[in-house]
């Protein structure tokens, strides 16, 4: 299971409580920090975010309402007397503002900061148990958006079938892995006789920042939850397009291209003050169409 | 009169609620803000700070405490399509990370924006109404105080008292600051006669981050309002001083040297909870002593 928990889900500038874009993807295992703008080490504490769980933080573009948070929640780790490693995978200047900002305080981090420039599109973090690629997406200036995948999980295992069968342990993580196993005489045990299936893996794509672009939906096709910018409401595709931003209609038409299970929307401008005409407008052209709500964990 | 308002209360890590350093004090006329932790443009919001009134910006010093939230304060003011110039005094390298964040972000300003490096102490605005002064305090990185004084107020003329001596309206200006009017038989008419005393010029002292360091209290000498930083309860005064701060004694041992009318203290460290401790501390040695409390104006 995945769960993202929304810290800002506003445009630009904050508005009516709304706060600039921030979001974390927690695991099992790990959590990753997908942008930061301006307050998400306070959305942290907020809506009590293990900050010890990030080992790496993803940030889209260079617009300060996705990334002037950084530098307070490295520091703020620092204070705290992190050790860990933390990985920062974003555009390559992010590197040089985080260490003018670091040098100039004469602060020295308590633990190793590495920075990863968004190049290419692929695989950008292979872990145990999840992959992350970057796909670029069309924006004012450069910008990556994040495809997160949870590895398959091994099937589970029945130690009890598993002896009936005098399956030797040395063989179980093959089993775990779906292969059927061959007695000394021959006769094949099937994989289903001893195991059952784990949940499906699970993915969230994050499309950050975006003009509308149907190549976007075959980039993150099937995806279980897909986050798309939904900046204006329907009546405003002039304003989107000349910004690079999205309106509601747009964000549910590449959920809907895409094949996505559900669809969240954020980025709202500071123009409205409610969201409901979001929701509706975006429900109208694809059902499972949630806002992104600050301080609401989404499970996947 | 002067106002000044609390945005932000904490030192180094926001904790409880309370945010990073960063104040307002207003007149009739315009404001400065001075330093601007992390979220101080939401804090703006949160208290109705009006940012068009806001023309000097004071950074204290390079900890990412109390300068932070300055990019998402000047960028915002953009996106807000403000055209009136803005000032910004301050350590030099400001400019060149300002710089650096707006050239990544392909960011042109609305309005015209000037630095104004800090090198020494001494007037480095002389406004219509008020003066600031800069002088260094000892910080473990190079730490400037403030010191805002308003002007001499004019004193207030009676018209129709000026017109029974038969003073002409090109004298006005100079009864207003005071002189006695000589008529052409060379009878003096005293200034008293036709002008009343306007109220006294107020003046505030911000003292930044800083270790106990007395000779702050000459600096400071008779200010109406002293805001000294008190990081640290009484206990704790080798911690205080390895870290360059000040126990809640200290700040109220310079309110008490410098003769100042009125304290107030902040700059709490993000260990403490309840403040009640810092205000009996300081109470005791320096009877009127207030709490910089976020959201409370303080009037001078």
């Amino acid at each position: 299971m995945l769960a993202l928990t929304i810290l800002g889900n506003n445009s630009a500038i904050p508005a009516f409580d709304r706060n600039p874009t921030a979001q974390v993807l927690q695991t099992q295992e790990e959590s990753y920090l997908v942008d930061c703008g301006e307050g998400t080490q306070m959305q942290m504490a907020k809506y009590k975010v293990r900050r010890s769980k990030i080992n790496h933080i993803f940030i889209s573009h260079l617009h300060g309402d996705h990334y002037f948070g950084l530098i307070g929640v490295i520091t703020s780790m620092s204070l705290l007397g992190r050790t860990q490693d933390l990985h920062v995978h974003g555009p390559a200047e992010l590197e040089e503002i985080i260490g003018l900002q670091l040098k100039v305080a004469d602060t020295h981090l308590s633990f190793a900061l590495y920075f990863h420039p968004l190049k290419e599109e692929g695989l950008i973090l292979n872990g145990k148990k999840m992959t992350v690629h970057c796909f670029p997406v069309q924006h004012r200036i450069p910008c990556w958006g994040f495809l997160f995948r949870e590895k398959k999980n091994p099937r589970k295992l029945d130690p009890d079938r598993a002896r009936i069968y005098e399956i030797p342990a040395a063989f179980y993580e093959k089993l775990q892995q779906g292969e059927d196993y061959i007695t000394k005489k021959g006769t094949i045990v099937p994989n289903e006789e001893v195991t059952t299936a784990s949940t499906l893996p699970k993915s969230y794509a994050y499309c950050a920042d975006t003009i509308y672009d149907e190549s976007l939906a075959e980039k993150v096709g099937g995806v279980d939850l897909l986050y798309h910018e939904a900046t204006y409401l329907k009546d405003l595709p002039e304003r989107a397009a000349a910004r690079f931003h999205s309106t509601t209609i747009q964000a549910a038409e590449i959920a809907k291209k895409a094949g996505a299970k559900r669809l969240l929307i954020g980025h709202f401008s500071s123009k409205y003050e409610s969201l409901d005409e979001f929701l509706a407008e975006a429900s109208a052209v694809f059902e499972n169409t949630e806002l992104a709500l600050q301080g609401v964990c989404y499970t996947i």
